[in-house]
């Protein structure tokens, strides 16, 4: 039998909020299973552009990673925020591994092929480092990616976290029986936008398919159940989403997925 | 017998320097034994301070550690240079893995005590993480550490690179027979300062004693050497001094230092 991994992505709305993030590393620590921490930190890249007079720029509300805008993020992701994270969870007694894609040939990319728009050094995964980021399990730690993975040709590249966190869990599940965990703003995925506590507690892969008629996921939150659903596909076991507190708070609802 | 290690520092005359950063980054990667590389980078984060408008705090002439430095030398050694020299190493085929010390626990340091100076989030090395550190290099992994560590309890620190190679070399003589290299501006220890060949190829404690009387070893040079004889006292094999280009140029002198 496989052995359990928890792969968990956390976003802005826990990384920009320094007690949040307190808390949240703090029960982080605590999950007794293999385990790796995933984390984006869009908004403090785009602080530190603005200070630095820079301009974000986007094409088609989506942002373009130029040259500069590269520098920024690895600095921002697998710098500041990722050394902050780690320390953290040190100080919590979490033997944590700070990582980009190029430490350790972990994850492998290619830049984008520019279609109709050029988004720059924006990378898509080809290849999750496996051996190593087992023996790197196998020897206690935690390993925590930031968003910025590489080409193997030298060129790192801007990658979604979203994105990191289920191409690790895809790859990984050829060795584990992979938990993925999307900690989000939101409970789950809700029946009625408008009510917090509508949360849909199960969805397989038919229920998924009357929300999507039935028009209760829609928009953006298409695309994210869409990319959960090909993960369990591809030998996922679980995808959970839900608020980061479902790790402390035993009575909060969130999301299932599973085939 | 223990088996061989290199521990190699380079500081801003490498770093900085695209074309000598790439020439040494390729040769170094062809290094058979296990290796470690321990980078600076202080030019290029007062760039990015003096590009966010900040000034840099200095007292005697030594740089303060404030906490707006703390996260610019963060972003700059942790993220930008060693994802940069990670990447470049993955191009040359060498599995390279960029640390901080709180990555792993590998460099466990304490918040320097204030005496006459406050020198603020500077930290002052206490130990080695031997155990992961091997863990690493026995994945076949090549740990390429900046200059930042940390105090377990949840404050990054900003350590001399200098030291940090020293600390490693060792920490790290425990288990290896380990080469210490600082590759820096000069080709070694010059007998005149004027003559850039004048290079003492070797010397031990009782030269050493010689070149101290002679005035041969001063200023700068003085202290840089004590730190020397001191790792090799504490069971470091070998230390060498010399230009970047020592592994590459075969016919190039350099400084050996042994007891």
């Amino acid at each position: 039998m496989k052995e359990s991994l928890k792969i968990l992505k956390i976003g802005g709305n826990v990384i920009n909020e320094p007690a949040a993030l307190a808390k949240f590393l703090f029960h982080f620590a605590q999950i007794p299973s293999k385990k790796i921490l995933v984390h984006g930190g869009g908004k403090r890249a785009s602080e530190m552009a603005k200070e630095l007079g820079i301009e974000a720029k986007m094409v088609n509300g989506r942002r373009i990673t130029d040259q500069v805008t590269l520098e920024i993020v690895t600095m921002v992701y697998a710098g500041l925020l990722n050394k902050n994270i780690v320390s953290a969870l040190q100080k919590n007694n979490c033997n944590a591994i700070g990582l980009s894609g190029a430490d350790g040939n972990t994850i492998r990319a290619h830049k984008r092929i520019v279609r109709d728009i050029d988004y720059g050094f924006a990378g898509d995964v080809d290849q999750i480092g496996v051996e190593t980021i087992s023996a790197l399990l196998n020897s206690h730690l935690t390993p925590v990616f930031c968003a910025i993975t590489h080409d193997a040709q030298g060129q790192l590249l801007n990658t979604n976290a979203d994105t990191i966190a289920s191409e690790l869990a895809v790859g990984l599940s050829e060795e584990y029986k992979v938990e993925l965990v999307y900690c989000f703003e939101k409970k789950g995925v809700l029946k009625d936008i408008n009510d917090e506590d509508s949360v849909v507690e199960k969805i397989n892969l038919s229920d998924f398919d009357v929300l999507k008629k039935e028009g209760i996921v829609a928009d953006g939150m298409l695309p994210k159940l869409e990319n959960c659903f090909a993960a369990l596909e591809k030998g996922v076991d679980k995808v959970i989403i839900g608020s980061p507190n479902i790790f402390y708070e035993t009575t909060q609802k969130c999301t299932t997925l599973a085939l």
